[in-house]
């Protein structure tokens, strides 16, 4: 599996050995260390501006990573809970194997919560490490702050994070994950090479750090060829079914339809396609569409779908090895690290060249 | 949504009010205090016959619903254990879903593990109990064994233990499910209403007892109706879209295949359309094909899969709800309780009457 590593260099701490501590953070922020234990244990508490120059800080220092204060935990539970958005996604079912086989041969067992949406489960998560309930957390679901994320990773918690999938830019945690921005590039590309110019997307849930890289890669295909894109062939979805089956029913009132559409993920493309077969419109005669993730059923429905899959194995495997490496203290575990792999594009038959027909009013655009 | 409930009349103590001791097991099963202790730690060191009157005993009593022990347990955690046999199979999504809501309502958090097989598994669930990481058990995954729910069940872990969906027979716990064998039977008798004389069946996996009952209920349907059911008409199965693609390639190797198919879940008929397109072979117009468990993708494949719709949303409240009356010693969770939940028939674009050229041929059988 090809993938790249590398290590953030951390300004006025370049490879520092000392063990970075809340005085760090509060000197880094020039505020009082009351300051920044306030604003990690009671964000709500401070002031934004503040929380932003801590939040820095906190990165900056590394001090979230800091293993020492977590010889103070109770005792070791061999267990890892990871935080999934949505077991019904069967996309996370094959990075949950992974995962236990990971951390299985580590002698880990895994427990899983899923979908942290919700107020209070940022406090719930707390609650689960305070009363040692596992080791350390594996985060695939994107839904958490950072401040809710820096209560966890701090005092009294010190809890080993290691975020998977839907990472935080800039976050001070090791990350593993897709490269999603250059994966959706290479699936608009697909649809341009087989002479489609009027392409549309079906977006992500907002706010979630897939759907603004899968919408970048696209709108760089889309520029690097000269492509228009209309707000219009931009359709607003979510990662669920429901999502395509909506966008389905705006594609067909628009007056000029795209001819061919890239999805955010698999399960809107397949409730994409159903929609549009409710209204005489067949994939590809009429529409070809790609899909994101390569669901185990991406395979067996008709038409089989065209989508970008990810890497699953080798996400699983690595986040475990991570955050196994994090909870025993090993050297490595001490600076973020950032794995980034690489999608691959699996042509199947829901896309198609283009009608010749379509190229005078593409080319009269 | 329908269903019906009924306790279990204990022959011996009928509407005991007094709480079943190790004492009242010994006297049932005729053995000493100590067999049963052995019995019930250490399975393994008691004959399978010693073992069996135990069991039976354990049953009888309803010890394993004794409350008064938990009492001893450090505290509680106001969480949940849900043990589902594969996250990557979305009907359990729902259902969880469910169980989460009806939790949350009552303050209790849901932690998941997923796949009990292997043999390390009861270890491991039972120390997650004895380190009190969570409340109460709700089992989906049929694969522990009497002895290992028994010695969950007993002390020193006394977790209260309630099974749903894969249920098993005659377990001395709260139970709640699908009428399966009765949904098989609907299932089939659509395939014989659209006048299918030749109906296969691909089985779940085997030692699973919705394998047997869903077989029991088609092959109930077939004798009602004085159908045949050719050995080389009941595919080995799984419950998943590689057992159905499999069944395929069977499928079409025989020299009179079926008119229609009842699978025993719907990724094995999805992986089975799959494996017939592959071969030229066209449903509905060659094979009509019902599934089991209408998943979310069962409407936006095509065709649209006909299916019997497991009451999932009632299935994991019922499930949630009576777990924690049991957390709480409600009085109501002593005797084991059965909840049997009803199916229901979706139709829809996979199942056509039989072309009317095969029914000479059916009636020359």
């Amino acid at each position: 599996m090809r993938y790249r590593q590398r290590r953030e260099a951390l300004p006025g701490m370049p490879n520092s050995k000392k063990t970075p501590t809340i005085q760090d953070v509060a000197r880094f922020a020039k505020v009082s260390t009351a300051t920044v234990s306030r604003a990690l244990s009671r964000p709500e508490r401070v002031s934004e501006h503040t929380r932003a120059r801590i939040s820095e800080a906190v990165r900056l220092t590394g001090y979230t990573l800091n293993q020492a204060a977590r010889s103070l935990r109770q005792k070791s539970t061999r267990t890892i809970l990871v935080a999934l958005p949505d077991i019904g996604n069967t996309f996370f079912s094959a990075i949950l194997d992974a995962i236990e086989r990971a951390a299985a041969l580590r002698g880990y067992g895994v427990l899983v919560v899923n979908r942290l949406a919700g107020d209070d489960s940022g406090r719930r998560l707390h609650e689960y490490f305070l009363s040692n309930r596992a080791d350390g957390l594996l985060l695939l679901d994107g839904s958490l702050t950072l401040e809710q994320m820096l209560v966890l990773t701090s005092e009294p918690a010190n809890v080993p994070l290691v975020m998977a999938c839907e990472t935080l830019p800039g976050a001070p945690f090791h990350t593993v994950r897709t490269d999603n921005t250059y994966a959706a590039e290479l699936a608009t590309r697909h649809l341009i090479g087989l002479g489609h110019r009027r392409i549309g997307h079906i977006r992500g849930p907002t706010c979630n750090v897939l759907t603004l890289e899968r919408e970048t890669g696209f709108r760089a295909a889309l520029r690097a060829s000269g492509l228009p894109l209309r707000p219009e062939w931009l359709f607003a979805g979510g990662f669920e079914m429901a999502h395509g089956l909506a966008a389905a029913e705006q594609f067909v009132a628009l007056a000029e339809q795209p001819g061919a559409v890239f999805c955010a993920n698999d399960e809107t493309a397949i409730g994409f396609m159903s929609g549009l077969r409710r209204h005489g419109l067949e994939c590809p005669r009429d529409v070809s569409v790609v899909g994101f993730d390569d669901l185990a059923v991406a395979a067996h429905i008709w038409p089989p779908l065209t989508t970008m899959r990810q890497p699953r194995e080798a996400l699983g495997r690595l986040a475990a090895e991570a955050l196994i490496e994090l909870i025993e203290g090993k050297p490595g575990g001490r600076m973020p690290q950032h794995s980034v792999l690489s999608a691959e594009l699996i042509v199947r038959g829901s896309t198609a060249p283009a009608p010749l027909m379509v190229a005078p009013s593409a080319a009269a655009q």
